[in-house]
């Protein structure tokens, strides 16, 4: 017996090695399904501020946190309150309100042509240094959605602190067709 | 009797009722007037840089800091030397050399057609998890005068320190009319 | 008897003298042999995303650390284990990284018409405010090599902790032609 997410991977293993070998394109919304991601609720603004502004071909969204219906799942920083394995769960968390906000802006995540800028700040206490590997849980969910091909620039910080006390934010810059 | 600050509020918002009724649009520049506000001296570089650039249709700023004729009117961390009304202070500040220094690289704030992001870095000591309470003072500004429609995606963190010890940076890029 | 360094500065200063009188446009690639600089070997990602994406006319690099050969050069945080003129050449070898970035996925950094924005995170501890200081290393090598007229804006911010434990890291924006 396999569990329920380690079947999702493989099947999405299988079908991506199919696509490869046949040349065919899949798209980000048929690799959500093939994963079996259900996406969360859409992040709402809790101030005065938007969560999407597109302006010619650039989608950008507000800063994203690791909240379920507006509350945040996890707190603490890294190196004192929080390890490295909840940082990641964090950070993808806070990947797939990335994916919700952009499908609810655009209506369909296919009309992502390229994944930008990633930006990940991981709130740290102390000599940190491995906020890339929090990092890369972000970033390897949006690869599994987007493919490899379409990864972006990343910029990775330890901050002093962020709203509601979450232990990372993402800021994401999309480019998207017309 | 009620104080000048009080009178520019309450005809702020009559006046902003109106053209909601009428379905008027109020030009920033109009809207600044009817607030009574006046802007500040724009901000000159205290380095290797310039105060704004405009490629496309973006308009990106520099760093806006809460200063007065370039030196820092507020000094300290939130959570430490600086309390949440004097940070909410310092970040309207800001905001108003924002708006100062895009009008001296524009010659008008009503050639900027969105307001597309705004960063907001306070400096934080500690357990701080308000900062976007602090975030909203700049951001109500911005809205005050380009109006809700407008309103920008937002990013809010939490850093050890700013440049002259200041408790507040803003970042903004704007779109404008060619 | 004059250091190489000393002798290439006075070089680039007379040859920009020289320049400037007569009008004749400096290419940022003849700069660079001017100022008998070497460029690093590009930087190469340590995680799931690439170095550099163009999206229309803007070049989007990875954040830029004081790597050579992907080891952390320079570690430690300002105010603590780190002084000002390490700071500063960490600042300046996060630049020429930069710039080897660039050059790698443009062919040319003749292809960059501006730098639009230059962003320096600092790692720091306690009360530091000469962030600048530490920026304008970075940006004054780009101005060396793409002229003043093409100067950027800034953002400089005070972090908690950088990866790999470096003091300094840079995130650029370049505008460039098709």
């Amino acid at each position: 017996m396999t569990s329920p997410e380690t079947t999702a991977v493989i099947a999405g293993a299988l079908i991506s090695m199919a696509a490869a070998r046949s040349g065919a394109q899949v798209s980000p919304e048929q690799r959500l399904r093939e994963l079996r991601l259900t996406l969360p609720t859409p992040v709402e603004p809790f101030g005065t501020y938007v969560e999407a502004v597109q302006t010619g071909s650039l989608l950008f969204l507000s800063g994203m946190l690791p909240t379920e219906d507006g509350a945040a799942k996890y707190t603490g920083r890294v190196g004192a309150e929080v390890d490295l394995a909840s940082a990641r769960a964090a950070a993808r968390l806070a990947a797939l309100n990335v994916l919700a906000t952009a499908r609810h802006q655009l209506g369909s995540l296919d009309k992502i042509t390229r994944v930008v800028k990633l930006t990940v700040s991981v709130a740290t206490f102390g000599d940190v240094r491995d906020q890339p590997k929090i990092a890369d849980a972000a970033s390897d969910l949006l690869q599994d959605v987007f493919g490899k091909e379409k990864n972006p620039v990343r910029c990775v910080y330890g901050v002093a602190s962020l709203p509601l006390g979450v232990p990372v934010e993402l800021e994401v810059i999309f480019e998207v067709s017309p």
